[in-house]
């Protein structure tokens, strides 16, 4: 393995245990001098940008792309904002979980700690390192990045001006580290001993690459497959509002939706409505094309991410087949049911098995600024340690802290029983106070 | 692949759908059916074992795991006992984590759902089979068993009791299967689409085997090398009593202690009292040896697992070189420090990345039952999803449910603002209410 790399792996595991340690006001500090530091060196942020930009240019990147990679004043006015909401949020670190007093004088409290040392690998948008390395800074997390090699200019002056306003901090800088190849991060992916956890972003080939090729724990989503149900008593208008804004609002993004199904009864009504809609094309099966004149759905239209202004669409007889269609082809991210029908309202929640689902309102809901999570860490399709969209606690994890004055585990064989008494979890931790 | 396995594969995940659509009343009333049905044919179970006694004498294994094998009235009245406490239980499915009002007429909760099927292997002990099904039908899991071979007769009558007990429910019988070849456990491995998680028990060697050889999420540890810091102003009466306690009240159990670190100051007194418990072997490094006699410890002293009464005794300078040591050799289980040092208690509880960090009391504390979790599912040394003791929380993941009557998210691009407003999580959902 590369030196280099040997060398920021030592050096974050240090950082790590630093920043993990340091308090919340602290790190609040940080996040404020970070903040000015951008404002007062965006000119040295710009001109890295711009050699980016030319380099992006003269490799004929496509616009979208050029767009993202554009480090702007808006941008920094917009990253800027977000340090400041992640200044006003609560502290993740030492948030108590649970508290229950086992016995006299033997307190137990389940506290959240920062997880340890995380790597996120993003797109070549110098914003998002902003994001990232805040939100960790902000929950006690050590962090090392990989963003897009377009970035590549920008991403080292955002690095060494966050390292340089830390450098003779008490949390230090150690807890920040770039890396900078492919190679990198094919190395990092075999380092499960000292890598907690892995946040891929991307196109889903590469998020699945990740996924399929560590055993680091990933959070993140390769697929967005989700599907709408209208079902039998749905009100048609609002059937078609909801699939609308579903499919055009942003169709690249993964919780566009992508298969529509609908119920035998409603399906005439709905669909000669939906069909108005001109800027979608629409994949329908045989019965939908006795009803409308649309392209013909294949096999695979039902398993296909368009990412674009197309969905495939097939006439169910009722939920169960509806349910039955999920079950076969969702990707568990979002789905969504159009319903007046309480009892099947009830059936789709507790059946369909996907991190999102909702009832008679738009899949586009699936986003943590929209949840109210205060700051987005990710979408996690996996059911463990979190799903969906997923906020600063996704980057958490938790000890037991238990506090005694010399109890020995003996002494309850011998018929003493424990109290087990549960008490409230407000307030900081009792066993972390200072006093 | 096996076709019996493909074929039990395919009625688990049926059998999780309706495990996990089901009421909690109904959970309840099958777990008390399940104990009468045990109590009723309990000559056939004890018939049964009978089988899988005799051939363990006759393959002449060890008493330790004969005692394990054996499944007497005694053991029978501990798992019903179990079953009771789980039905009084809170039940775990439908239990609102968050809530939150995005707009008027739009609610989010955040539900905690079953995680799905749930594959666990253990060892040769029947009651294990009925506290693990247990568990799985009160937090409606769907449960692959693969119990021990020794135990094949016992389990086959258990699970088929288990299974006629359910059989013209609505539950039904689907959510449980046994599996009963190391081949299917092979197989099993590789079925991360099918299986979301794997709880395995037994050896260290066994877990870490299955926790290297499957992309499927682990619940477990194969690891418990914990460790106990003696302050520099300890007092040293406690800090015997709490060594002795953590090693020899059950030295095979994975909280055991197994290094003990000494601060320099109160080395002599703390070893001069520690040695006079001749039932212990201590292995001291050179300092440790100018002041009792003892074992030599070597390089690998220190990374060892006794799980015996022996030890390992280091002296250190002060908490910075105990720490550093825990960092190097710790395997992240339970740590312990003896203080009365408040600013030490604080930093060993920030710094040591452990899933327990316990103050002036024993390792031994660290289990499910002592935590008073309710139930115990088991121990994880992992930092995602669970760790430390686990209760029913770990075989749960969360849907987000979003209830709307017709929003759109373009109507919120225009100008609209979220309410976002966070409500009490007290209650049964909202949305999953049945009228």
């Amino acid at each position: 393995m590369d030196n280099a790399l040997n060398i920021k792996i030592k050096e974050i595991k240090e950082g790590s245990i630093s920043i993990s340690g340091s308090s919340g006001l602290k790190r609040n500090e940080m996040l404020v001098k970070i903040k000015n530091a951008l404002i007062e060196k965006k000119e040295e942020i710009f001109l890295a940008n711009q050699e980016d930009l030319t380099r992006a240019e003269n490799n004929k990147l496509r616009t979208p792309l050029i767009k993202r990679l554009v480090f702007t004043e808006e941008k920094l006015s917009s990253v800027c904002e977000g340090i400041d909401k992640l200044v006003k949020l609560e502290d993740p670190v030492g948030k108590v979980l649970s508290r229950r007093l086992l016995d006299e004088k033997l307190l137990l409290e389940k506290v959240a700690f920062p997880i340890g040392v995380i790597c996120m690998i993003f797109e070549a948008r110098p914003d998002a390192l902003v994001q990232i390395s805040t939100l960790c800074l902000k929950s006690g997390n050590a962090i090392l990045l990989k963003g897009g090699s377009d970035a590549i200019s920008t991403n080292r002056t955002l690095v060494s001006i966050i390292k340089e306003t830390l450098e003779n901090s008490k949390i230090g800088s150690s807890w920040i580290q770039l890396l900078e190849t492919h190679q990198d991060v094919e190395d990092i992916l075999k380092m499960e001993k000292d890598i907690d956890l892995i946040i891929p972003r991307g196109s889903n080939k590469f998020v699945r690459y990740i996924m399929e090729n560590t055993k680091i724990p990933v959070i993140g989503h390769s697929d967005g497959l989700c599907t709408i149900y209208v079902d039998h008593n749905a009100d048609v208008n609002l059937a078609n509002q909801i699939c609308y804004d579903s499919k055009t609002n942003y169709p690249a993004a993964c919780n566009s939706v992508e298969t529509i199904l609908v119920n035998q009864e409603v399906a005439s009504s709905f669909l000669t409505t939906f069909a108005k809609n001109k800027d979608i094309i629409i994949y329908g099966d045989k019965k939908v094309q006795e009803i409308i004149s649309c392209e013909e759905a294949d096999e695979d239209s039902f398993d296909k991410e368009y990412l674009d202004k197309k969905v495939a669409i097939k006439i169910v007889k009722d939920i169960e087949e509806a349910l039955k269609h999920i079950q076969k082809h969702s990707s568990h991210h979002t789905e969504a049911i159009i319903t007046s029908d309480n009892k099947n309202k009830l059936r789709f929640a507790k059946e369909v098995d996907s991190a999102d689902v909702f009832i008679n309102c738009s899949t586009r809901f699936a986003d943590g600024f929209r949840f109210g999570l205060g700051a987005e860490v990710g979408i996690s399709t996996g059911k463990i340690h979190c799903r969906g969209p997923v906020g600063l606690e996704g980057l958490m994890t938790s000890k037991w802290l238990l506090q005694g004055c010399g109890q020995t585990v003996s002494s309850y064989s011998n018929g003493k029983k424990f109290i087990h008494e549960e008490m409230p979890t407000k307030g900081a931790s009792y066993i972390l106070k200072e006093n």
